[in-house]
């Protein structure tokens, strides 16, 4: 089975948006061990897409499209599809009754523009979207003349699902209906699974090297991905069915976290250092609050994304200003003049101040400098200070990451969240092989 | 003259990486007012790189290509490209000797393997790479048999031009090597500029509808974008050479923002919400603090995201339980037990306490329900409090999102920062077209 993703929109092809649907849909495919071959992004230009739509069914078997589905002018992908394969458009009235209900949740009115989601290629099967307006087509067609050529698809019809662009509901499509669709008309049964193995402070070819002792069974590949400040390590294990393959990989991944040891915070998409740090905090009853100079809300932030995280995330304060670090966290006057602001003392200050003042079982504070401007020589741009303190004490860590503003502070927020998981885990603050540990 | 752009790679295909070299040579290539019509990425794979090589040639006149230049057996490119077109290879002994040069100047021996980067198809031109050891390749062949059917290119010959996939070597071959070999052959000597149009408060399908009496000079084209909470119009302007393209562009940008009034916040990459909200803060001499419940430290991080912003932003308070609320904003315990934390009296008092422990001139509260538990009859999820507090009094509003949890925090941090900025700009409070307002 010969697979290929298309994605639609002249945003693509400017390069205004960097397109992230295509990988997540042969990421997917690759779950069901079909290769996607080929990428094409066209623009919104009724001639480009009917030869794109052509090309795709005399070489391909089954064709992922993404974009095009929403209601305004230039949203032309059912219209084209069905133009190109000879099918007239129809309208499906329980398509259009749900779009109009989901209007109405918000209260609104649906625009009569909104009506042309509605329609379908004769002959199409209709996806449903439960969170946006349009619903997803899939079309079978015979392939066309010229797909006897060599290169051409495998099978005799060629399978079309649209769907929309935009990711979450792309996601919730592919998962519910397109996969489940797919899955039964694959040629082989042999079946992949892939694992996400998420490490913080260890640089990619650090990594690499550490996992080469590990001796993985045959049918296993390791892939490396950097995803910043973290590294993730995508072990890939390959069986003659779900069973064997899910075996393999729990086997692979047990070898590998073996290794890992607390480099290894969790594994895939749903385990966010945050989410996993939440909840050991949760199970352990610990609750926590934070005091952020340079991550300004960002670890906050971070927490309290979570549903739930309201159990053990108390609040925290942003001290942006010395005035603030004074007032609402009590760092006295005398130690800011002294020490200034990024210091070791008022990072200690800062942590036990927002502990006490919230009650709170563990904290983490941040100080620094995350550039571009504010550096001095003795307190170059990339210089953080980041405190924990809990009911036994305090301690602060003096850290130099020379990197821009954005990632200053993203590697400074997972630091901090990370040196509380391994608090909470018994593990000693380590931040080994990235950035430059001062004291 | 139409564009296509290759990446070659089996990794992009397999969604273990994001591919921003298509992105990036597309908007060069835009510079030039050449559109690209289409992305394509292929495997390391002889026969589908045959085939894509192929089509490029019959539907476009230049073909960027990215990727497969380096020296393992799975880089491909140059030997793929030659067989495809009957070009032998031959060895270019300028560039073997650049290779064992670069090699030398790191103190090390180049290895036999990197000796196939320095052959080339048979009349192909060798562009230098400065920056690493793979030399890129313009060639120019025939247009294939089938050229000559619609929808193929204007040009009798197409023009490939091989490029390394490394960003920084890819980006400076384009702008030194492959772009002055372009700017010459280009029919048209128009040039086109676009611009992006931020808006905050308006659906898309309502913004479509709303310009749609904007009376636009003919040369200019309207696009839209939704980038959630916000949707951005992008108008693209073509003139005779760049002063006439920016000029058209000018006007047009100036007849939209008149149509749509302080919905449109700023333009461009850089103005974001939080830049244009903190350049007026900065200019007005506005200092700032939040007081975040539902929003958990959002707010604040957006702010200081921005580089200088300690000159307006003081910090915040992330009141996620209601003893922070009592404790560190000063809401009275009475009004938590009458009202509850999610109500009017509580948000106000936290927009106040935080103006009043900060000394701000100008301070928001947010306090909601995000979901996905917590919700009841009279306090759905996706309710929201968001406060305004500055030293002549305070304001507050009610309102309902009923989206997921992240796009709920979203919105209404965007909301409580619009709301600044419309403040500072004497603008009313305004959420026409998005979400529910409920008083």
């Amino acid at each position: 089975m010969k697979a290929e993703v298309l994605t639609i929109g002249d945003e693509l092809l400017r390069g205004e948006i960097v397109d992230t649907n295509k990988s997540h849909l042969s990421q997917r495919l690759l779950e069901l061990d079909i290769e996607t071959r080929f990428h094409v992004t066209v623009a919104d230009d009724p001639s480009d897409m009917r030869e794109v739509f052509l090309r795709a069914a005399v070489r391909s078997d089954v064709i992922l499209v993404s974009g095009g589905l929403g209601p305004t002018r230039d949203d032309l992908t059912i219209e084209v599809l069905a133009e190109t394969f000879g099918r007239k458009l129809v309208l499906d009235e329980a398509s259009l009754a749900t779009i109009r209900a989901f209007f109405a949740r918000f209260g609104r009115e649906m625009a009569e523009i909104n009506a042309k989601q509605a329609y379908f290629p004769e002959g199409a099967e209709v996806l449903p979207n439960p969170v946006g307006t349009a619903p997803g087509t899939m079309l079978e067609v015979p392939k066309p003349r010229g797909a006897d050529i060599a290169g051409g698809g495998a099978l005799p019809t060629s399978l079309f699902f649209c769907m929309p662009g935009v990711p979450r509901e792309l996601y919730k499509m592919m998962e519910e209906q397109v996969m489940p669709r797919i899955a039964p008309r694959r040629q082989q049964q042999s079946v992949s699974r892939a694992a996400l193995l998420r490490t913080f402070g260890i640089g990619e070819s650090n990594l690499d090297e550490l996992l080469r002792g590990v001796d993985l069974e045959p049918g296993v590949e390791l892939g490396f991905r950097t995803a910043f400040p973290d590294n993730y390590v995508r072990p890939v294990a390959r069986g003659a069915d779900a069973a064997a393959a899910d075996a393999l990989l729990e086997r692979s991944c047990r070898a590998l976290r073996e290794r890992l040891g607390p480099l290894c915070y969790g594994e895939g998409d749903a385990e966010t250092l945050e989410a996993v740090t939440g909840a050991l905090l949760r199970e352990r009853k610990v609750r926590i609050a934070v005091a952020e100079s340079c991550t300004g809300g960002l670890i906050g932030q971070r927490f309290t994304a979570i549903a739930g995280s309201s159990d053990y995330f108390l609040g925290g304060v942003i001290a942006y200003s010395n005035e603030a670090k004074q007032a609402l966290l009590g760092v006295p006057a005398e130690l800011l003049a002294e020490h200034g602001a990024v210091s070791e003392p008022v990072a200690l200050a800062m942590a036990e101040g927002v502990r006490d003042r919230f009650g709170a079982d563990l904290t983490v504070a941040t100080t620094g400098i995350s550039g571009p401007g504010g550096g001095t020589a003795d307190k170059p741009v990339g210089l953080v200070f980041v405190a924990l303190a809990h009911a036994g004490g305090s301690q602060a860590h003096r850290l130099l990451f020379p990197l821009d503003r954005e990632r200053h502070r993203q590697i400074t927020a997972q630091l901090a969240i990370d040196w509380m998981r391994r608090h909470l885990l018994g593990e000693v603050f380590e931040l080994p092989r990235i950035g430059r540990k001062l004291s």
